[in-house]
């Protein structure tokens, strides 16, 4: 029989025990379960790259995949823990926060529940600050086993979760204005203007008056040069070839862009 | 069948291939092992370190779980290679060099074996620089295979082996004096005093002249501002509600603590 | 049955998704195979690093491993994206464009064949910059389900294969000279002069006009004291015992050493 896949996203780190201490707890619940890291190193506390990140990376798993994400500085207060169950069969497991902001956008229909039963939690008692091992590591591994999800805890309306209030692109007069919405390991500049809307025209970005043609890909511009690249995932990207376009740039995250057409 | 696992935890960073390395060496001798990864980011040679999160760690694993810890500054020496089996059936194996300190002195009996045995390493001639690659990951996955214990290495007393000097805390007429044990990707400071003892009480501590009040847990307090805890693994924990308190208050491992009752 | 190891190695980091995605795109099509980390902090688009870390590793894993290896700073121009077929019946699956290096100069005789079966890829037209996730790991996916290497495109010659120009060591009057071929995160320093070319002799190290004398392990040296030794994979190494050799001297890759003999 195949393995169940469960997930990991984080702000963690690999430094300390914690991503560890997750898959002891599973594997204590669920030996037969393959635990896949997505990344530990959302920057603490972020939630708009723990949205992004999850959102950008779920579409590539098998549709039964079970995901944690634990971006949580509301950890011990009266924030719910949720499941949310979309309608492939996957589930989403953490705090309800606005981490799974993009999730609940990508699916018109899903289905959400508080997690009280403490029946599927670590022990009775959760600890104050650490709900990944208490509460969602061990209702993953449960689900994984195949508990029924009607016996994690009561449904919540889906209009009642936490949304990150995230900025949409424009199409104005001037062009298509959109933010920086990532920034990867690479230095490559993630906006969040959809390549589709660029398809089969002529366009350029202009980003800190700086103005950036498009290339097929990387290596079409000359080394250490600025580029747009219609990215893996879809949006609209800056780079440099053989380079890192977010040193040579220096922009932050949230940064204005604009598409034109000619 | 359910999977035996075989943990690591190591100071060998991720840039290297050295933890790919043990892994393939484990998977050539035993396919069928699911192998975790507790941390690599142990800084370098810190045995202090290594048997905090070891000793953390490992109360969350399966009962019949391997361990192997390699934390190493005198590979080739005349340091022992050894293999722990505790009472409920686990296994630790690495150096005698005091990484499992918090092993030893969890468990009121062990039986302790030197890694004599040729037959279960590598090749009969380890390098002198690598018994991670050559003994200890070999070892584990032959005991991960089914072989005896008996079969490692000879007995040894359990009083002969290496342990670090660790801090105990102390109960004085002005409070509770401990130390730091720990401190964690996220900034927070984790003492060497256990939460129990102010359970139920008025406390407060005291830290390099600063009084910092408890909390049940991070975000009851201010945004930005110090907060005392109990950590999710039941010590006394300073930390900074979305921030990091080992940047705000510049401390070091084995900086003195009070906690103090009103 | 026992599973199917498939190894990856990139120079992705491990702060975004594209390590993830790529064990999402694997598991969605062969939910049953073992993955194996060996690193992914190669240091972005460094070729050397790639080959080195690769060459040293593959003997550590069983036979029939499929290795994927993803440097890519050409993706998505004309280079070709092939599949190696060792004699031992082992996969490497990457771009043409060094990466394989050590893995070509390893074996007398391999097998090549271009990735043009698109039949085997994520989706009939790859992305322009991310064949990782697009050719590379669903191809390794169905070579480990069963797929025939046949299938997977047309053979081409083995002699027209991307090689690095690596630098060898020489034998000259003076002793033996060579380069510095990696650095490791210990800042231990591996030269490209094997280990057995000074077996039962006497010999030092002159490096940037400092005399290094041979150890026959770390520990043999005074704390903090510079020493050589021969590496765990068999190359002449530099090393400081409890300390980092790479800070106390300053050297690049490609920076050159001497073994002299008396």
């Amino acid at each position: 029989m195949t393995r169940k896949i469960i997930t990991l996203l984080t702000d963690f780190g690999l430094q300390d025990i914690y991503v560890g201490v997750l898959k002891g707890v599973i594997s204590q619940i669920n030996p037969d379960v393959s635990i896949i890291d997505i990344t530990h190193q959302i920057p603490p506390q972020d939630l708009y790259s723990a949205s992004y990140c999850l959102g950008s990376a779920f579409p590539y798993f098998p549709p039964d995949t079970i995901y944690i994400g634990v971006v949580d500085p509301g950890v011990g207060s009266n924030r719910k823990a949720i499941a949310i169950q979309s309608p492939e069969g996957s589930y989403f497991i953490g705090p309800d926060n606005g981490i799974f902001t993009s999730v609940i956008n990508h699916f018109p229909q899903i289905t959400v529940r508080e997690l009280t039963n403490s029946r599927y939690w670590l022990g009775e008692k959760p600890s104050a600050t650490f709900h990944g091992r208490d509460i969602f590591a061990p209702v993953a591994a449960y689900l994984a086993k195949g508990i029924a999800f009607s016996d994690l805890g009561e449904l919540i309306p889906q209009e009642s979760l936490i949304k990150l209030p995230l900025t949409s692109y424009r199409v104005t007069s001037e062009g298509i204005r959109g933010v920086i919405q990532y920034m990867d390991n690479f230095g490559n500049i993630i906006t969040n203007i959809p390549g589709n809307l660029v398809q089969g025209k002529s366009w350029r970005v202009k980003i800190a008056n700086i103005i950036i043609q498009p290339q097929v890909t990387y290596s079409k511009q000359s080394q250490g040069k600025l580029l747009a690249v219609v990215s893996s995932d879809g949006w609209i990207e800056i780079a440099v070839n053989g380079g890192n376009a977010q040193q040579k740039l220096g922009l932050n995250l949230g940064d204005e862009i604009l598409v034109e057409f000619r």
